[in-house]
Formats: structure tokens, sequence, C-alpha cells
């Protein structure tokens, strides 16, 4: 096993080429089976019998009408004792709910399932089963819910957290230093993670052994999870997640519905597909939640940051859940003196998780609206303001300083790239259209590490197989890994097959998510691939009688340098002979007393109608350090897709709650606005800068998902206040709350 | 990796002991899915147009009314350029054949075949194919085939190879020293591989990724026999064998119809399933060919043999195949003049392909034959003449010694088993009832080798997965490896998941055949947990600050020896840090300078019907020196297997041909008699002979799936002898045969 760390890459052939996916045929031609394609004979399929209410007590389930109905197998609900499965932890860690629990806080919450032959049928029996609930009083907004005498989501009350404070230096001492203050609360919206794939598990058992087959990005934590709920060993439960349709962070672990196929599945001794639809994603799987965010800001008139204190709220939905990650936001810029105060409220609706930089882009928008505003108030530019005050020590971890710390070059680099002096300087307009330009960066809390184990097997006919636990959520793990195989083994991509995001078959990753896949698996893979040449150059040291330290390998062949000798891996007589040769990789440990982040540098150039509100993104520039690119294609991709996300933060994305009812308003692709093609402007440009980090890992990788999307949406309200003179302190920016500003506000020109 | 030899097992808590096989609920519960269960969604079933005579050339194929008819979705034949593949080697390496050759020479060849959405559907187009043949010569005996004139098969003629000629010392002299000679002819009938599987293949392409699933003893000899027909690299061919309903040798390699359901998966881009009846599997996928063999043996009046002089004749079917082995059976016995020659004849009938032990049991009914007339000719016990007459040298191989020879101690355990001195001296009855007593004794050629390359998980929670090539025909393959696994890493056995027979996810193994899987596979397998082992000890070392020597693994606990520390293998820190450990190991090279073989004795009892002719073996006891036992109720499954089948080739099997219309007349289950429950006696001893062989390998293991059949017959034929006093010949001593004989000869008593 080689855990030593090999020399970095010099000049490469295939790793950073702008190469396209090697599942590409797959994706596009239809071959690929994704969770939602599988079929298995005999297979179920379930349906759910939702809460409508978004507070209420189930009192009775009557399934006797369902249960007549052709093609029902089966139900289940709170009133079977294997479905008694604690779900969700409360405050103290204790269990807040059951996986059907006959108290629902919030619309959507599941009250029972039934298996049928078909889904039709499964979906038509739903519909018969007779509950009666009796409603309780409920509270879907945070500004409601922290009120005195709210109605009570939990127990415990509507504090979902008790406050979590950081602090280092004196913010006092800090502002009283300051020589400009700026003191605004931010809010932004609950968003929701809506993959093109939707969540869908199919479970079946032989004997005690599960299987699922689920869309996650991380088989192994569904694997853990439900050994755990099971009371199963790992060896048991066998999770599968090959071909995924996307997640961002909805998928990272063990979901309701997955415990509940496996149950079915137990329960008819069938295997069982259940699948939500997209309604029912959108309120029960997870979100973004909303946040609110007062941030005070001091500085001096040369730039320097003297203090910033953050008192946040995050609206978590009906269950507990962390959204405190301000003071680590706040970490992209040097200030002695922090103070972060947040905490979360409870309401009756759909529970927070992960979505790409769970807080960072919350906090973002607040903290990169609040140095382009000091900016302006120093009269400083804000991209030189960002960059007096970067530093590359990580200040609340004992000063460990990062690896490497490109956002000085982000901002530089990128700036170059957008145009910023001539763009910034150009008028704002002073018609129907008013143009302006404006700046975010960023940092992103984590760039990966260890465990992943990865194995790279050779064929006697010198191609390869690469084993490794990875999912490819879609952002293409698969081909960029391959190409680090391809890379140091010198054999073409199509000679490489690779077994992944298969708990039965592969070894421990961590899930796909906080773009942690590349930095963590790329070096295991790396050290695996380097492994197997090691052992291949040996073998060919040996046929070739030549001393190993003098081989080469190139192009399928190892040559002796300087020699004639060479000979094609597929006919090394003695792998030939071992028909097999195998390499194992580990993730080496990080680098001690270091640590590392991937940065960005955000641009946008946007036009605001003054009269109809509308805002149009013209253009935008990403610069990312995130580290070495491996595939230049897949990479654009990611910081698109980041782009795209951002302006729909930004402008379009927001749960509605609707008030009276308290139900969601917007639970569907049409009234929920996600941006499509005709909102996201054709001039996206993506400049990566690689800071040659070669100490943080064994391909100077850092990951690019988060970082790609973090800074955008302030990116681009600092460019609506370029534009406008008006500070928009809540996302989304639609058209009504744009008018709504600029009525209330002085524009300017 | 592990390739040092570790210590052989002194006492052991799991290898050895008669566990019941870890997937014995999905076989008997009906969960495991075997290839012919498999379903895909849209998948296509073929079925295939077969040539009704024994010998034509098919003139026209005319599909029209086929293609119209409802379901069918492409059919395909020799008209097809895709399907213009090479098949059969015959003389000088030249292709003797194509996939569909239009030039048909035995019933039951290949001439065109139909995917429809329906095996109703595909059979239904099969039979409106209309073909135009035109009907040739035949010839399907091997007397007839050899006659002058008869009509060819080939167009070299019916010898199907040249005279394989070996030879040492000089036999005339042998004969000349003899003190008694003894020359017979012996025939043995052609007999068919009938595994409860029949031969099933299901196919599909992703883009230009084949994945298939075959009922296959060898999934990696299948992938790589299809990426040479089909010019594609390895790792774009994906085999998987798992849960296969027997083979015998039939499904060592590639057959035509996985061949044919892969075009026809490419031509329709649906998954095809191809499975043959029963029928069509008596026809085309192999057979043990019928053999004449004359036999000529010299011995001295004190047992000492002088001289062995064999020549024989493989009815080897309408295509070239090897049949000549005399030689390495008679290695068994010490003997300074062997002559050998042996050729085959071809006939226009379906080809031969090894079946357990090929040749070694036709030659064995025989050798062993003679053995037990020559004893009686010089008035020695048969135990005895063998006994004097083995040599643990093998003598062909320039006096290769063996690691372990066992036969000594099988004939000696086993006749105490059986009984033998007492047995033998019982009257034989006379009435209507004769009874007799028979021993034979085998060794068998292979013992297993290198290559296979295995690799062992462990999960954080302390379960492991095994991940390995073999594939598990029905002989507990599974079971075995997951015992050595339990035995080193002192796991549960459900703990342990097994990974294996997927070219797409494990590693290189030969093919599950002649008794070489667990030699082969079981040191790579305990090299593999023993580098785990070692992994695991060194993380343990660490947390419990406790030299690595003084660790014990047991019980899924590590504890210092003679010390209180403890701790279980899924508590431990490092473990769960890492999430995963593997362990990888290959079977290390065979010793130099040595050979290895399993050997053999068998005894029965029987009593023949002089009336009726019918034999009845009242019981039988089988030695066998296969090496250590893995698992006594596996072990015992085999032997007792390998005695059933035994039985047959004695008593029942023989594929007829019916000689005026050329066919096979008995392809069928019904006319082609396997031995059942009622054929087989309640009392079959099994003695494991261990010869406690710490040199081959590392788990002192040599096979026992051949040896466990090949002298059973004999031991029966040498049985009816001393019954009746009659000399059997032939096989299968069927009622009316054993009529035959005992009117012609004089049956004493």
């Amino acid at each position: 096993m080689a855990e030593t760390t090999p020399k970095p890459w010099g000049e490469t052939t295939v790793v950073g080429k702008p190469l396209p996916r090697v599942d590409a045929y797959e994706r596009v031609s239809g071959t690929a089976v994704y969770t939602l394609d599988l079929l298995l004979p005999d297979m179920l399929h379930a349906a759910t019998l939702r809460c409508p209410h978004p507070h209420a007590r189930v009192k009775k389930v009557d399934f006797a009408k369902a249960l007549k109905m052709p093609g029902v197998r089966a139900v289940l609900s709170d009133a079977d004792p294997e479905a008694n499965i604690p779900w969700h932890s409360g405050p103290g860690g204790k269990p807040a709910s059951r996986l059907f629990d006959s108290h629902c806080r919030h619309e959507g919450e599941e009250v029972a399932v039934v298996a049928a032959e078909s889904p039709q049928q499964a979906w038509d029996a739903v519909r018969a089963i007779q509950v009666e609930y009796e409603t309780l009083p409920f509270v879907v907004s945070m500004e409601e819910a922290l009120k005195p005498g709210a109605p009570a989501v939990q127990e415990g009350g509507n504090l979902g957290s008790k406050p979590n404070v950081y602090s280092r230096g004196d913010v006092d001492k800090g502002f009283a230093e300051a020589d400009a203050l700026i003191e605004e609360t931010f809010t932004t919206s609950c968003e929701i993670q809506s993959p093109m794939e939707t969540f869908v598990s199919v479970a079946r058992w032989d004997g005690d052994n599960l299987m699922v087959w689920d869309s996650s990005q991380g088989p192994f934590a569904v694997q853990s999870g439900l050994a755990r709920l099971l009371d199963m060993p790992l060896n048991k439960v066998r999770v599968i997640s090959q071909f995924m349709g996307g997640g961002f962070g909805s998928k990272l672990d063990l979901s309701k519905h997955t415990v509940i196929a496996a149950l079915l599945a137990r329960k008819t001794a069938r295997p069982v597909k259940l699948a939500l639809s997209r309604e029912e994603s959108f309120l029960c799987v997870g979100n973004r939640p909303a946040h609110t965010m007062t941030l005070k800001a001091g500085v001096k008139k040369d730039g320097t940051l003297t203090a910033l204190q953050l008192t946040g709220t995050g609206e978590v939905g009906a269950y507990p859940g962390s959204t405190t990650v301000g003071g680590q936001v706040m970490e992209l810029y040097s200030c002695p003196n922090v103070r972060t105060e947040e905490t979360s409220a409870l309401i009756n609706a759909g529970q927070n998780r992960p979505m790409r930089a769970p807080g960072y882009v919350q906090c973002s928008w607040a903290l990169e609206q609040v140095l382009d505003a000091l900016a302006e108030k120093i009269g400083m530019d804000p991209v030189d303001l960002r960059i007096k005050n970067f530093i590359a020590v990580h200040q609340a971890q004992k000063g460990l300083p990062y690896t490497s710390a490109g956002l000085r070059e982000c901002l530089m680099e990128g700036a170059k790239a957008f145009g910023w002096k001539e763009a910034r300087a150009r008028a704002r307009g002073n018609g129907t259209w008013l143009r302006g330009v404006g700046v975010a960066g960023c940092l992103w809390g984590y760039a990966g590490g260890p465990p992943s184990t990865v194995i790279v097997g050779l064929n006697a006919d010198g191609s390869v197989i690469l084993n490794m636990g990875a999912a490819d959520i879609g952002t293409g793990t698969k081909t960029v890994m391959a190409m680090i195989v391809a890379e140091e083994l010198g054999v073409p991509l199509d000679r490489i097959r690779i077994e992944h995001a298969d708990t039965g078959t592969t070894l421990y990753s961590a899930p796909s998510g906080g773009s942690k896949t590349v930095p963590s698996d790329s070096p295991a893979v790396r050290a695996a691939a380097l492994d197997l040449k090691s052992k291949l150059l040996e073998l060919a040291a040996e046929q070739l009688k030549t001393p190993v330290e003098s081989l080469e390998l190139r192009g399928g062949e190892i040559s002796a340098r300087g020699g004639s000798q060479k000979v094609a891996i597929g006919n090394l007589a003695a792998l030939r002979q071992q028909q097999a040769l195998v390499g194992v990789g580990k993730r080496a440990p990080n680098p001690t007393g270091k640590t590392a982040r991937p940065f960005a540098a955000h641009f946008a150039e946007v036009e605001v109608n003054r009269y109809t509100g509308e805002i149009r993104v013209l253009r935008m520039v990403a610069a990312q350090d995130s580290g070495r690119v491996l595939n230049l294609l897949t990479y654009r991709n990611q910081v698109f897709g980041g782009l795209t996300m951002g302006i729909g933060f930004a402008l379009t994305e927001r749960r509605v709650m609707d008030q009276p009812t308290g139900k969601m308003a917007n639970a569907n692709w049409h009234d929920y606005k996600i941006p499509t093609a005709m909102d996201v402007p054709a001039e996206l440009t993506c400049v990566p800068v690689d800071m040659h980090d070669h100490e943080w890992n064994n391909t100077s990788t850092k990951g690019i998902g988060e970082p790609a999307t973090i800074p955008a949406a302030a990116a681009i309200a600092n460019a609506f206040y370029h534009a406008t003179g008006v500070r928009a302190r809540s996302a989304p920016m639609t058209p009504s709350a744009v008018i709504g500003l600029l009525s209330q506000g002085k524009v300017k020109g």
C-alpha cells in the first residue's frame, strides 16, 4: 500500500485536460440506470400518506378500505412495532420524533405507507386510507415562532438551539477604533435542494441481508445509518448509488423513505421501490433554511477591519438543526475582534439539511455586502479592501497557516478577466436599465482528508479496474479519478473500468459532498495507481533484466531509459502469468500544523429595470482557488452550476409558506423558480487559480463544488447596489421586492 | 500483500467444522438469483434453431415468416457479418467451424437464432423459420467412423488427432519379465454433463461495455473468451457468475450461446437472455466421450508390475478434442515400462468437453479392473497389490516427489472402515442376489496453484468483506473461504460478506473446476486474511501501547497475552477513523522441485440379480487424500456427489445414438438415466485422509471434486466381478448388458 507522499505532478498528459465524461454515452443515451429507473422482478411500489396539516396529531388511521384495493400488499404506520424507529435527534440528543410519528409537525410528515403492485395502485390506496387528525395551532415563520405565546413546534419551545457564541478579542474596543461602522440586517429565504433525480430507494432482502439501491451522495453513510437503525452489522447491508442525478447535500445521509422501503421489503418479502414525487421532495427532504443576520462591522480609513459582530437566526424547520457557521465564514478576513451569536428557530415546516455550502451562502450574503458598504464608506475599491484584509492563516484554529490561500490571486486574476476597473468606472446608465458591477469573495470550510481506500487492479491485457467507494453525484468524479489512473499508468481512459459507490464491492469513502470528494479521494486513487505502477515496474524489471529505477511507463509501454528494450504492459509475461496485479492506496493524513481551504472571488455585472424590477445578470466571472484542475470541462461544469445556483439564491428561489394554512404554496417546479437557461447569462467565465499546493495532498486539489456558489449571490447584490445605490438586504431580489426597494431608496443616475 | 508462507494451522476453531453453507438460506428459500432467474427490464428472450440432422449443409434460411411474427425483434444467422466468428479449433489450430456454420456436423448445431419479447414468441418464430438442408452421409459410432470409406465428419477424415504416444522403458521386456499377463479391451459410454441449472447467459450492452451474467464455472475465462472473439479489452467485458447450479466441466469456458446472446443484445440494443432447454444441453454443450481402451499389463508373482501398455480411442464428437490422459492415470503405480498410444475418432455428434476428471474416469475403469484381474491371477489381495505398487514420486515428470501422497493411507483406512477383509471373505451368495465387494484407487492430475488474488476488507464495525474471483459452482466455495477468514480474524461467519465471481468487482481467479478451486484460492484467501490481521494488530498495538508481537486476535477481540488489556475490533479508534482496512493475498508459487496430487481409494459392495441383471450398490466407502478438510459437510457433499456420479457412469448413464437417423435417442432426463436417490445407497461413508501436507500450500489442501468420482465405477465393476466371476468390460452395466454377460460367463456360486 502506497501511503507515502509521491512527487507532485509536473507536466501532465491526461490530468487537467477538458475531457468528456467517461460515462457520457450512458448518460446521454439513456442506458444509464439511475435508481429511479431500476426495475427488479416482483418489485412492489410504495407510496406515502403524508400529513396535509402543518401541525396535527394522528388520532386514528383506518386501512380497512385501502387494504381491500387491488394490488395492495402491505401497509405500515406507527401502529407497527417494527416501524417504531426513532428519528431526528432533539435537544440533548433525544429523539424528537419517530419514523411515523403520530405527532406531525409539518405538512408532509409521514403518516403511513402502502406497498402495491404498481405505483398507481399504491397511490390509489394511499388516497383510500382514512385518517382522523386533531389539528393543532401552528407557526410557519421565524418571526412569529419566536414571539411569546407562539404555538410550540417542539415541547421545549421554538428555540432550536441555545445561542452558539464565538468570540475573540473585544468587539466593543474594535468598534471604538473604527473610522467607519456599518450595521445592517440581512435576510435570506428558504431554498430547496431540487436535484434532477428526486429521492428514491429500492430495497430487497435476501434472508437477513439487505440490499438497497439509493439515489445517494453517501452510500456508506446510508449503509451505516441503516445498520444502526435496523441493528445489523455493516456486512449485511449493501448500498449501491451508481448513476446519481444530483443531491446538493440533501442526499448526504439516510432519509426516512429509505428506511421505509427496507421495512416494507422485509414485511412483504419482495423488493420495494419508494420514489418521492417532486412535491414530496419539496416538502420533506431538506432545504437551505432562511436566515436573519445582523452584522456590524468597523473599519479604519486605511481599510483595516477592526471588528465584526454577527447575530443570526436560522429558520430550521420543525426539528433542530445546526446552521451556525458565521464565525467560519468570517475567517476569510483578518480581524482581531469578532463575536458571533447564532441560534435557530423552529417552525412548522420541513427540516433543513445541508445544501451546497450550508450556512456559508447565507452568511456570505451578509458579510460580502457589508464589505461592499464599508469600502464605499471609506472610498476604497471593494477588491482592494478584500485584498487588504485577506489573511493566509486560520484565525480561530490557533493561527494555523493554510497550505495555500489564493483569495488575493482570485481577486486579482478575476478582476483582470472581468475588466473590473473599467466596468466599475462605466456609467450605470440612466434609462430604463441601470447597470452595475459587484464582487464578492469567499472561503469554504473544508478541503477533504482521510479516510478513503482505493484499489486499482490490472488485467492481463493491460486494461485496468478502478475500484473506489466514492459516488459520482453528477460532478464527474468517475471521470477525474479515471484520468488520474490513466495519467499514472499510461493507459487510455477507455481501458479503465470503474467500479464505485457500492458498499459491497468497494471500500469506504466519505459521502460525496462538501467539495471534499476530489481532495479526499483523488490522492487515494493516485496512491493506489502508483502502488500498482511500482509492482508493475518490478515485474518488468525482472523480465527486461534492468534495474527498476531505469524503467519508464508511458503509453501502455514500459521501456528502459536510454535503452532500446521495451514491452507493452499486456505483453509482460509475468502479468500474463499472474493474470492480475493490484495496487491499494489510502489517503495519507493531512499535514500537521497546517490546514487548507478553497477560495473564490466572483464578479457580476447586472442590469436592473427601474420600472419592472427585473434584474438581468449580464455576465459573471468566477475565479476559483480550488487547487489543481483535474479536468477543465467538469471543473467548468461545476463552476457554472454553482453560479447558476447563486443566481437562483439571489434572484428567484424561495419557499413560500402560506401563512393562513401553514402549507407550502409553491411545492412544484412551476411556482418554485429555479433559474432556467433564460435566467443565466451566456457569458460565464471560469478562471482557475492554481497555487500549486503540493503540501495539502498528492494531487494538489482542494475542492470546487461549494466555493463555486458561495459568493455568487452577494456579487450580484453588490452589482445591484452599484447599479441602483440601493442595498438589497433580502434574498431573493424578486421583481416585486426590487420595485419596493427602488421606490423606497433613492436611485441615483 | 502477504505472499510469504504463513505457519500451518494447528488446532482450528472454524476450519474443518461441518458448518452449513453461508448461502443456505438463499438457496433453499429460492431468493438466490441464478442466471436462469435473472429478469432485466426490457429483456428479450432468444431461442435457437438447431440442425435436426446429424450431418447437413444449410442451403437457405428464410426468415420472412418468422420476422412477421408477434414480438420478434431480431434474427441472426451465418448471413450476418457480425456473426462470422470462428469456432472450434481444428487440426493445426485452424478454426473448424463458425458460430453459425452452414456445414452442420451434428444434430443440434446452431443454424439461426431469434430474439423476441417472450420465450414463447421466440420459440414460435424459430419454428416458423424455413431452412433448406442438404443432408449428408453421417456416422455416429466410433467403430463405423474409423472404417475405410466412412462418411467424413471433417475434411481431414475421422481421426481426431494423431496418435499421442508416451513411452518409457521397454514394455516388451516388461511383459517378458512378468509372471502373469492380462490383456483386455474396455469400453465406456458417452456421458453427458447434466447440471441442475442448464446453460444460460444474459447479455446487456451499455455503449461499448458488455455485461454478461452467465451460468459459468469460470467468469474470467468467459470474459477473456468474449474479449478475444469480440475484439474488446478486458475492462469492457464484465462477466458475473454468482449462484450457479453446477457445471461438471461443461461450463469451464465460453459457450456459443453466450456469444450469441452478446451479439443479439448488441443488435437489438436490449438485454437478451438465451437459455438452453434440457434437450439442447444434452445435444450441444459437452459430454464425456466414449472410450475404447485395450490395456495389457504384466505382474510378477510378488505383485511387482512389470509393464503397462494402453491403446485407446476416444469418441470425441464432431470436433477434435483431446482425451489422452492414460499415461497420467497410470502414474499412480510404479512401473518401469509403460507405453500408451491414444487417439480420438470424430463422429457426427456433439463435441466432448471436460467432465469431472476428464479421461481419468474412463482410464480408471480399465486400469483398476486390470489391477483387480492381476491380483486374482497371482492370488494377492487387490488392496495389497495396490499398496505394493504405489509410488510417492511422479514417474514421468523427472521423478518429482509429491509433497504428500496418501494412497496407501486411503487404501488402509478405507479398507478398515469398509471391513474389507471380512467382506471379501464373505460368501457371495447363491440365490437370486449375488454379493461382492471391490476396490479401486486413483490419483488426479492437478492440485492447483497460482494465480489468484484475494482482497479482504474490514468494516468499521469489525465486520468483513471477502472479495474473491472464484465462482461457487455449488460446491460450497463461498462457505469454506469465509471460514478461513473467520478462522484468521476471529469473526463469526455471519459477519462476513462475500463478493465473488464478478470480473468487474473481483480479481482474477481460474475457473472453478479440476478440483483446483480450494487449493488455488484458499491459500490466497488465507494470505489476504493474514495480511489484514497484521494491519489490524498494528493498529491495536498503537492504541493499546503494546508490542504487536504480544497481541492475540480471538473472538472479535484483540488482547495482550498475559495482560488485561483488550479491545473489540469494532471499538478500535484507529479503525473507526480509517473506516476500512484492507488485506491483499496472492497464492504463493507452488514449491519447486516437488509436485502434488490428491489420491483416493473407493470400496463398494454390490448385489447382482442373476435373473434380472439389476445391480444394487449396497454401500460405498471413499477414503480421500485431498489434504486438509476445510468443511466436513461440504467435503462430504462432494464425495457423495462424486460417488453418485460414479454409480451413474458404472450402471446407468449413456448417450444413445440412433444409428439409422443419427440422432440422440435419449436427450431428456426421462430416458437418459442419472442416478436418483433410489439408485444410491443410504450407506455412503467418507474417510478423509489428512497427510498434513504443509508444504504444498498454506492451507494444506489438495482438492476433492475429481478424486471423489474417478475410481468409484471401477470399484463397483470389481465388486460385480467379485459377486459374479464375470468381468464387465463395458460401462454402463445396464440390466440387459448384465444379463448378456451372465449368460455368456460362468457365474460361480
